[in-house]
């Protein structure tokens, strides 16, 4: 085993990444090394790479936080993984234990968590350094490449359908049908909801209808708010996975009275709630992000099941910057996954 | 028993009430006719004199939904209540017993429900008609000027502290301290909540803490949502009774991850929510309007049990106008209530 | 149209029923009579029949509640049934609309409700009378003959399931695959829980096999509880639709920790609850009996998806004491229906 | 600093304990040693004593886990306690961090937990070792004697109280008002609860009046669940603290349709449920088991704020046969707390 590996780097934010040769690290108390076979590519590695957000992440930085390979040794202290095992990476790499959220079930809100890819170096590379108690156990049976997308989107859908508080039988809509709203259909399925889909291109559509769907609205052909009330009576909760502003204000005149809202992604800026609205339909308004490890087992374990097919192409390390590129126009169809073996 | 009373009668909206004399009208089918002691004014019914809102209460009409009497006859099928009851109208005067929310314990988002002053006549007269199955009954040992602020103002800060989630020994923010809010620190001391109150005013914060609040924030004189943070970690959940736009944002701010902010009251516009926050937090936005007769009929035990006491001051019918202008001006303390007799 | 309708008849508790020529009955105000399709038979009209529980119904009587029918007339008041509509009686038959229960969602516990065939005539004429706000909307492009058991043993098995507080994703045990059983598996799999089978049967558990079951297990020839936690690591849930108290101490040692076991018969005596491992594990124990009219819409719309197939046989009314005794002597298979058309 | 210290140490089960001279361990990775200044005295420290439950203790074996201290020293990689430090251990001394409980805020059902003076020996000596993980923080300002039974038995009703899921302002019954019991009606009246106490003892029921509660009754004077249905129509909830087998029936038929019941303790053999009124009444029962880390900061906050007042005693550690004597013939009132400094 050679003492290096290829990974793309981050050395200044906004700069493109480099393909650069990086000594294998070894794994501390509790840490596992990894060596990848596959890593999804995620919206959030772009910000990373751009600094976009208030609170930066390391430099020099590998990202990346839908990793899967094999353990290939362990550090001190690590006795539930063993060598062979197939973990994944996940966006929430570590979290304080002690704090009243990792008390109580929320370890996601973890004011000292360790994010994947940001805090600590990522699966843009042939290998990586995860925290034992955290990476995710991929399932047995499981393709490695098309697991890798259910790490962060797959989760974080899940998660997200779980905090609208629909339960079987009743409607959701999932709003934007791209990498994390066509997996939001299939999950929304496998939990016994009925689905309406809303996006603003008809392949979308036609994916979401195969996946499960029975209303689907194209936002550029009809208002969609008026059309889910007029089909289903309004929805009992509303996922949000568009990034459009004009999504959020749709989506609280989709639902019926007593509907939740759930935000899943992280657009900037902010969107103008009509007060009179929530309140007299009592809506729930509410935001969430990727799942904790609990969130992450029940998440796979639906795929492991054969419920949940994530649309990926996969592609090499080394075309990372087209990769991020594609993404910045909006080109990418589902999810990208990099091929490490 | 003379066969007229007098009442304060909206003719055209935005006009001034007159003092008209009318038919005592009889009970039908349900209802009965209750002679009436007292009543509170609510802000809601000068938006109901002015035709502030999209739907328009029928016209004439007789405002009030907080009012207090005795029931002096009933009408065919009514056989639990009685000449001499003492009962009070509200808000929800009836409701179709028969919908998807009726049936499940949310009868205030009924779409066919009937209010109280709004679509049927109100307690701003000497008499009035309420639907035997939906008056309060009134606890033995009431003040009949005391309890009726609780018939709109109680119910829909208790409601809307329940829909805080907030439990017994977490905090809650009460963010005005009006004549809703006052009743809030009430509720929320009664709940076993802890209590930190934000307001503009250092006498309504001086009462705050007269009803248990343990902290009180000027919000004229420090940044409330800093001092919060600063002061008690972030609540877990925040009550927004304050009808100024800047309220909501700066309840957004208060909470702690994963909390609650509830909005009470009904300012008309929006406010902008800032997305990224919402979702990083796991943040819930919710709105809550008055409260079922189940939520009636708890409220009004809080205050049978006297752990509730409205600050109040009575006045007469015939100085409705005055007290509408007072309204506008926000010049009321606490609650006004009517005296009959 | 005649002015008779024939009738099983109850005259004296235990004694044969009689098939009478009954007078067809006037619909007073919030009332509609129906002329009668199909009626599902449930153990409960035995036990009526038999005048088996403490408090006992009306005689004489015309038990059943399982029966579905055409409007041919509606009474004073009512304006959202008409002729035509096809409509079915249910065991709750009627609601005060007024108590702590039917104020908060929870109408099947109204100590005033009227039982469809105890308190008032039900399914087994060919006509009855049903109140109009309670009465069961069918679905249409419903089988009259297969939804029939879906308004009693559908239903209360939906609401159990719903009671177990299981997640889409985790383990449910239905212990008992008979008439209420063989449709709990189907409402399990299409609330997307994952269903492990327990009877004494292998034909049973075939069927529940064919319905999506993932494990079965036939107590006789095994451990149920030990092979529960062998295959599954315990349920999350358990509902016992099984009669033999033994099948109540099995079901508390099939849960995982955490577990809640759901009881929706009702057979006389008690179990022996084991105190020291309900609190170690924290095991939750409930009992759930049929559903309210929210729940009855949702099992019915879960059946018009195509998602729930009852077995159930055709007989004639001329038939109900042999059919009651074969349900005596455990000799039905799925559920018996009575056609009248 | 002497190299060894006293404790009260169980050789052989059901023998007598035996003072020692025990040697001062030195904290391990993630340990912290605390020099003790109290201890509270537990039933289950008897159970320990005596080996009475499936799973026995180490031998030799330190009992006791409602100890309060001064952190001495700390071992590698704590960073969260200092020298001087107030900390108490508890029955859940650790727990995985990562099993399916641990993830869901459930640690209390982690299968791995250790307990202390169970697994690891605990409070019954001078010096002890706590895991700095899961040591309480004992909030400043507390009584160090007075706060010891907060540390199992408030954190244990307090819990209870939790999963009654009584809400502010509806009624539960503290059934047993001894050394949990009283500690219970404390915590139910700090959580907006209204409080009915059963005991079988009139000085009990003075206690639970002084601290609250509004109803009270002698089970040897009047039958307890006819006087609970006649004074307050049936309890929403019961917490039965009491370890009588009567306790657990009469408890069933305390409460109103739909309420819970709550064991807090863990006697030996089963109790008779009954089925028919389980099912009809929709009632819950539940076991619940000490409490999380989270459960016990909270428990400790409302002690802090002057809510919550243990009835206790303070022995000397050479009485610990003697004591344990006395609880087993029931001698004991409140809680015994034994003085170290």
């Amino acid at each position: 085993m050679s003492s290096t590996f290829q990974a793309a780097v981050v050395h200044n934010f906004g700069d493109e990444l480099t393909i650069d040769e990086v000594e294998i690290p070894q794994p501390g108390p509790g840490e596992a090394l990894v060596k990848l076979i596959s890593s999804g590519v995620c919206h959030t590695d772009l910000h990373a790479a751009e600094g976009d957000w208030p609170v930066k992440p390391k430099l020099p930085l590998i990202p990346g936080h839908e990793g899967v390979g094999t353990v290939v040794s362990v550090g001190e202290g690590v006795d539930d993984l063993r060598e062979g095992d197939l973990v994944g990476n996940a966006w929430l790499g570590s979290a304080c234990g002690n704090c009243q959220y990792c008390r109580s079930g929320w370890e996601t809100l973890c004011e000292e968590q360790g994010n994947s890819g940001y805090a600590t170096d990522g699966s843009f590379g042939e290998y990586m350094l995860v925290n034992a108690k955290y990476a995710a156990r991929i399932p047995e049976g499981s393709d490695p490449y098309e697991v890798a997308p259910v790490l962060c989107a797959g989760v974080t859908v899940y998660k997200g359908l779980k905090e609208t508080e629909v339960r079987p039988g009743e409607w959701v809509v999932i709003s934007g049908i791209g990498g994390l709203g066509h997996l939001a259909v299939q999950y929304a399925v496998a939990m016994g909801m009925r689905v309406a889909a809303v996006d603003v291109a008809d392949d979308k559509l036609a994916l979401a209808k195969k996946h499960g769907a029975e209303v689907t609205v194209n936002a550029f052909a009809a208002d969609p708010a008026e059309t889910i009330q007029k089909e289903i009576g309004g929805a009992h909760g509303v996922l949000v996975t568009a990034v459009h502003p004009d999504a959020f204000g749709q989506a609280i005149n989709m639902t019926r009275r007593k509907g939740t809202i759930v935000f899943n992604g992280l657009p900037p800026g902010e969107f103008p709630a009509p007060i009179f609205d929530i309140v007299l339909k009592r809506l729930t308004i509410r935001g969430s992000i990727v799942g904790t490890r609990k969130d992450m087992e029940e998440a796979l374990d639906f795929y492991a099941r054969g419920m949940i097919h994530p649309t990926y192409h996969t592609r090499e390390l080394g075309e990372i910057n087209q990769i991020f590129d594609e993404m910045h126009h909006a080109k990418i169809d589902g999810r990208v996954v990099i091929k490490y073996q």
